[in-house]
């Protein structure tokens, strides 16, 4: 059935500035936000547009959401976790160490509560923050030498983001956080020794396998790494409710596209890389269950310093046993036998 | 910035019926195309709106796709691999035995080519049909004995969709299709000695757990799979672009939406389960190296026969066989220590 198109009144023309944590060169991540500003004029008629700028284009990049809280920008895409200096329990939002995977994340954020947890949280800083991204599992990072053991992490300038960091801090090493672009230069002076970013497709991008030559996995410090669109809360709140529509749904499909798209480009990068010499290796069970322990303590240990992290990881926890319990009857079993059987 | 509103031509209002393959009480598969159909509404002010009615209430629940190529009804939502019959090629689009997981789907469909492949075949059905919706990798099926070898399965009269059927052929069973509303009562009188459906949160709902005491996993014949949003051509094609943008998007969400339901309610349901005394199983490395080598030549041979069959295989094939390689390193090697560090 089709009736005669009427006149109505159209909904405002609305002009957004964005700013991404990341280059343009990474254009997975920057890309997303990017996608989402084109979804949002499609489904608007180009009524509500969004302008995305790359990193230190506005504010520095891990200023995004100082930039959004104080109205500087309308609206930024970033990670929560770079802001566990105002809040610890940011953390939980983007990636804790031996957390959950990404479509475990995206159930405990959707199903679970934890989306509830982060708007009371990010409205404390006059934020709306909607999930807009996920990596996928990450690698565990570039060093200079092999790490079997406890000893080789000793002292080890090892650039890494979030709690991580902390729990390679109890391990032993001394963890250090510098932005993207100038990661590639502190590992070939020896300012650092090792870093972590992403995967094989960002990393390749940075340039690390030439400065670097073992390439560990997994990064079970961010199992999966869930990115935010930041909105100014009050620019947010003042929307027509079809362009809240449009942004939420958008910042939705975000969520499977991003790591879609990383799930598809990073194998072509890992075959890259292998060929030029990257030395693939796989953390020891020494190492991991040192960190396990290590993550466990620091986990208990913020959750009795900070009520709200109590809060937050008294909901992940619990539903971290759950799901972990339920992946592997079908997920990790079916996984365990069909990668191996078609490797043949 | 906001500028005045101003009257604008409104789009047309349309009004759609989309009949599902699922019956309302199986709530999240039904849910799904009610939930695209709410995006769709939201996103157009209203003015395109599709009605959702529920297998059976106006052409059978396995008839959804030649409705939609009739246009008897305008849209349908439905799993492709139904229609093997039609052509063996549409199994590529649901899911086929031993193929790729959910994210891997995702990956494959949107980026490696996989939709494209999907257009060609659903525009020769007069269909655009969208991916919407998936369940995560299903479980096994269950069975009032255990199943343990190869002598087990002989002569089994096991309710099984899609290719896998002919795979429980080759290896001795005598696979039927039953639709969801009559499986509890084939397998209650013994017409069936086993069933598959989904996982638990469907499967407890169908009441097998009365009638059978063996749960296995893990569903190595679905490890993912994907539903469709089925258009009449014709339909779709004169929707205005806008209408076509919130139809795409809403369907794409439920791509992760969908899943990210039964991620939070299977683990539920599976507890209740086994507190009522279903018996949770694994199948023997006997059965599913069987199962895999069954599956190699039944896809062998489909290739051999048909050659559009051969043209999708020829896609999926290599990209499975990137994706599981690439999926060993990072994600893999993670849930394999985690979940097990987890459960102590």
């Amino acid at each position: 059935a089709l009736a005669t198109p009427a006149l109505a009144q159209a909904n405002p023309e609305i002009r957004w500035r964005c700013q991404s944590s990341f280059p343009r060169n990474l254009d997975v991540l920057f890309g997303t936000a990017e996608r989402v500003a084109n979804r949002v004029a499609a489904l608007t008629e180009n009524r509500f547009r969004i302008q995305v700028f790359p990193a230190g284009e506005i504010v520095p990049g891990l200023q995004v959401l100082d930039a959004v809280q104080a109205g500087t920008i309308d609206c930024g895409h970033t990670a929560a976790y770079w802001y566990i200096g105002k809040e610890p329990g940011f953390a939980f939002f983007t990636a804790i160490p031996f957390g959950l995977n990404t479509r475990q994340m995206t159930a405990w954020l959707r199903h679970g509560g934890g989306n509830a947890l982060g708007d009371a949280l990010f409205a404390e800083y006059n934020i709306v923050g909607l999930p807009a991204g996920d990596t996928g599992a990450q690698m565990g990072g570039w060093f200079r030498q092999e790490i079997r053991t406890q000893q080789d992490v000793q002292g080890l300038k090892f650039r890494i983001s979030g709690l991580a960091g902390q729990v390679f801090q109890r391990m032993g090493a001394s963890p250090t956080l510098v932005a993207p672009a100038d990661i590639y230069p502190a590992l070939e002076r020896g300012t650092i020794d090792a870093t972590e970013f992403v995967g094989p497709h960002d990393d390749e991008r940075l340039g690390f396998f030439r400065v670097a030559r073992f390439y560990y996995a997994p990064g079970f410090f961010e199992p999966s790494a869930r990115l935010h669109f930041m909105s100014n809360k009050r620019q947010f709140d003042a929307l027509p409710q079809q362009y809240k529509d449009a942004l939420a749904i958008a910042c939705a499909e975000a969520d499977s596209e991003m790591v879609s798209r990383y799930d598809h480009l990073n194998p072509i990068a890992l075959r890259r890389l292998v060929a030029q010499g990257t030395q693939l290796r796989f953390y020891s069970r020494e190492i991991l269950q040192l960190a396990w322990r290590s993550n466990e303590a620091l986990m208990a240990d913020l959750a009795g310093q900070n009520a709200r992290f109590k809060t937050i990881w008294d909901s992940y926890r619990p539903y971290r046993s759950e799901l972990f319990q339920w992946f592997r009857v079908a997920e990790n079993s079916y996984d365990n036998f069909a990668f191996a059987a078609a490797a043949g």
